[in-house]
């Protein structure tokens, strides 16, 4: 197994805690967004969509979208439960972490530390930041009534939802008032197999 | 079973089109997104997110997002492909659908037809084009291989990208040129059981 990523993205290294947690042995091509590596025709030529993470598999075939990559690898696991209703809970918390999260969190994160973009400079900080908070407010709700998203184990919706909020401010998000998912953090990072997301670039 | 929709959203429609091609029958209560009925407490009490579609099962459970419904309905149904890799390559066209392809098409068509603004009036049209004609880009290329997304017949991954896709032309979206896309269109929209997505209130 390939995986194409760079390791300081959360969406790449979502992929690499889970193959940790396994303990799945595989290759790791490092591919850098800010050079251009994901739009050049090698890459595109794997995932016409240009973006990492992408996982090749031994017999060639290559699957992109790392929530797809995560289900793929967790199925037969502990970390994708086991019964239907289980199962799409994980992939609805898998769909809002793409949709009402990481357009916020992550991008946020990815203007301060990648582009060296502020508040100040953005006249579109606010708005990503209030919706930010509104995912961070829906995930504490959900929090205070179970240890993990899904079942009474951590799963692949723990995982990739930990990916850009365990490290939310680096987009100057404050989570110092959400208690649940502070817990939460706690309790993901204390699972053996643990790793942590390789440093951004650190842009002022 | 029932289901909180607008049947005039598409991440609502697909819902309904599954649930009419696999003859299922359901109640739909109709939700007013632009009433604001999405965030009144009675709904937020039932999807803390406050987006419709929701899916309320006979025992009461919820489940929300669009894509995780059409997955919970889909198994154990030819919508869902069997082998391991099939499913995860549903699942990697379903988060392309709710990360490149619906926060453009679908957002375009919302602003043109149900709060009148114009290309003229928004200055993020463009970049949202760009990235919409992007996405038809990747899946006119896919469908230039094969007659559906994943499988040799249709699945849920052509569900979700059908939606928004065959009403792109209400965000000002030119499909004329995707030969692949259009006849992909025909061939769902001939399936047994398909149904039409009700209009949008259409304001100039
Ligand atoms: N929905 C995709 C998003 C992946 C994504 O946006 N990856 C970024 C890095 S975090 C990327 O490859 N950007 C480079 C580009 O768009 O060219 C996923 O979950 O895998
Ligand atoms: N990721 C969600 C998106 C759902 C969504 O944005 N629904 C819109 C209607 S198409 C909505 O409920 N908007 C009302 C609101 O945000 O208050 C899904 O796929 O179900």
């Amino acid at each position: 197994m390939k995986l194409y990523a760079d390791s300081s993205s959360g969406n790449c290294y979502k992929v690499q805690l889970l193959l940790s947690f396994l303990g799945l042995p595989y290759d790791l091509v490092e591919v850098n967004v800010l050079s251009g590596d994901t739009r050049k025709p090698g890459f595109l030529a794997k995932n016409p969509n240009g973006r990492i993470p992408l996982l090749e598999l031994d017999d060639g075939s290559l699957l992109p979208e790392s929530n797809a990559i995560l289900f793929y690898l967790a199925e037969g696991t502990p970390f994708l439960p086991e019964d239907r209703l289980g199962r799409a809970r994980a992939l609805q918390w898998m769909f809002f972490e793409q949709y009402s999260h990481e357009p916020y969190i992550a991008v946020l994160r990815f203007w301060r530390k990648y582009q060296g973009r502020t508040r100040e400079s953005e006249p579109g900080w606010a708005e990503r930041e209030e919706k930010g908070y509104a995912a961070l407010d829906v995930m504490e709700r959900a929090l205070m009534e179970r240890p993990w998203f899904v079942a009474e184990s951590p799963s692949i919706a723990d995982i990739a939802l930990y990916a850009y909020t365990h490290v939310a401010a680096h987009g100057d998000f404050d989570l110092s008032c959400y208690g649940a998912i502070n817990g939460w953090l706690d309790r993901l990072a204390a699972l053996p197999g643990y790793i942590a997301i390789a440093p951004p670039p650190g842009r002022a």
